[in-house]
């Protein structure tokens, strides 16, 4: 276990993961189940600084990268769990919070020995690596990776500019959250004057929905509820069957409701089935700032943060409606009572490792 | 007239343009009609700086900044055309593309023989100005200010910071559309740097929706239809009534539409009366980079450019909408055809004057 010790200066990069990287000969790069645009981006942003290195290395992740992220410049070299090896002297896991997330790409059997590098930018990190990067103050694991790019002197130009905005545009919604700095802004700007196209990554990963999916939110919002602060809509199967749509067609529903003006939380109940055929609803919940929504969800088994949460129940929508939309109306007003205070982001560097 | 030399640097201040704002010592400025958010931050923000610089200042504007607007700092001393006088030795026009465009607050017979400097970034200004400053390769006329910020030696900070970033994250939709540049984001991070708060504005400017906007959304979209790369929704005003709906709420629906994959061309009709009561359609057409909706907005009496035009057509959806579609299948064939070729981005710094 090696202990890093925290800085006050903008995420600066310890020479121990600079070292970690420049003396590793065959690396295996991972990143996390149902990988997202900051998993896709930084397994591929690192895998194109250790190319340049010289490196030989093999990107993993458990799961298949999603159709969006089909222009990510080497997107096609990304292998199965099943093509995995064990021949590497250094694995570098990326934008992942616990071992668990890497899912059958890491094998304990094979890869317990070879030291492991961790760099990732969630809070809630378990510091599972023998070298541990992690930075909460950062927007993304990509942003992390421009200051490791700076640290190994390569510039931030072609595929590498292209995959760390990747991961910069979709984990900050396009510049729109609230942990978006001018430090964010600022790698951004050098990853765009490298040569990044903005605005096609956003068309791809952020502005792209399927006529399945416009149909669908139609179907849910005709029937669009909100009481007390909390506005509602229930995606039900029958329209999902008539329409013919996909799994993820229709996501983003609660995030879209959740900037109505007159709501504080929004929640959204998909009705599916499970393998054995059985009904359950896949519950979805957003908060504004000030508000937290992963009590409910945590107390109905599920889990989250407090702007986003979720759980999921047995039944269809009119089992279980009335019941979460009570909870949500009871964490609103113990919000609103000041009984739970707004969530504190966490700044700073904390790089310690505990495996 | 004034005729300024075009320079190949990013965007520089010509001297003239610093010289007449520093002789002055009562300004008048003003921007267009229905101001958007460029409009009313580029008018504070020069107000803030006329401020820091000891002039007289009087801010106006032909109709009321929006409501989204309120947090802007000062937005409390724009006056009206009435309160407007004439005795003034500068008047700088800002963000508005021709005359006609600032509305009742210029008044020809009392404004004419005062100077009038025009700051603006539409490729369609018309140089109506004694000097002209007209940068169309600036996404906002705030990114403008940065600029001459700069050239007057003032910090980018305070009031002036969030006036501009106003107008910044408003036009480019937040750094969405396609002329976001690196520039662009150089200019946001350092006036988030300088205090302005970027989620806030963001929040308060683009997500923000009301309830019955997303009631309206709901019911347009339970009917919306796709064909041959069209699609298309229809806001009744039926619709409207029930909802008890204003005349803003509903708006975005084009925008939101054109971003599904597939269709090319977006189309709202939202059905209204006018002032004799007389029902009338709306139409409001958006394109894909490479589909070209003006020339169908043009050949029906309306206007707008490539890829965001519109017109009103008398009568009920039902009278305009086949019309409508046919004329848009149409001009999307022709765009496929090559024959309309994709627009093409006027970049570069384009001063001169020809009042």
């Amino acid at each position: 276990m090696t202990t890093l010790s925290p800085s006050t200066s903008a995420f600066p990069v310890a020479s121990q993961v600079v070292h970690a990287i420049q003396g590793a000969t065959r690396v295996l790069c991972v990143s996390h189940v149902a990988p997202d645009g900051d998993a896709v981006g930084s397994l591929l942003g690192m895998g194109w600084m250790l190319h340049r290195l010289g490196k030989e290395t093999t990107l993993a992740l458990p799961d298949s990268p999603p159709q969006e992220f089909a222009y990510v410049p080497g997107v096609e070299n990304i292998v199965s769990p099943e093509a995995v090896g064990a021949d590497f002297d250094l694995i570098i896991c990326l934008d992942a919070s616990s071992p668990d997330r890497m899912g059958a790409v890491y094998r304990p059997a094979d890869h317990d020995a070879i030291p492991l590098l961790v760099i990732d930018h969630h809070v809630t990190n378990t510091y599972f690596g023998d070298l541990n990067w992690v930075e909460p103050g950062c927007a993304a694991t990509c942003q992390m990776l421009v200051y490791l790019a700076d640290a190994l002197h390569l510039e931030l130009t072609g595929e590498l500019a292209v995959s760390l905005l990747t991961g910069l545009v979709t984990d900050t919604l396009g510049f729109r959250t609230s942990n978006t700095d001018a430090r964010v802004l600022a790698a951004a700007t050098r990853l765009v004057e490298g040569g990044a196209p903005l605005s096609q990554i956003v068309a791809d990963t952020l502005s792209t929905r399927t006529f399945a999916s416009v149909r669908l939110w139609g179907a849910a919002l005709a029937d669009v509820q909100l009481e007390d602060g909390i506005i509602w809509a229930v995606l039900r199967r029958a329209d999902r069957e008539r329409i013919q749509a996909r799994d993820e067609d229709g996501d983003g529903l609660a995030s879209f409701l959740v900037t109505v003006k007159e709501a504080d939380i929004s929640a959204t109940f998909t009705e599916r089935l499970d393998e054995q055929g059985a009904p359950y609803v896949a519950c979805s919940f957003r908060a504004k700032p000030g508000f937290d929504v992963s009590s409910v969800a945590v107390a109905l088994g599920g889990g989250g943060h407090p702007p986003a949460a979720g759980c999921t129940l047995p039944g269809v929508a009119e089992d279980v409606v009335d019941r979460v939309i009570t909870a949500l109306r009871t964490a609103r007003r113990r919000s609103l009572d000041g009984r739970t205070p707004a969530s504190t982001t966490t700044l700073g560097v904390t790089s310690h490792g505990s495996r």
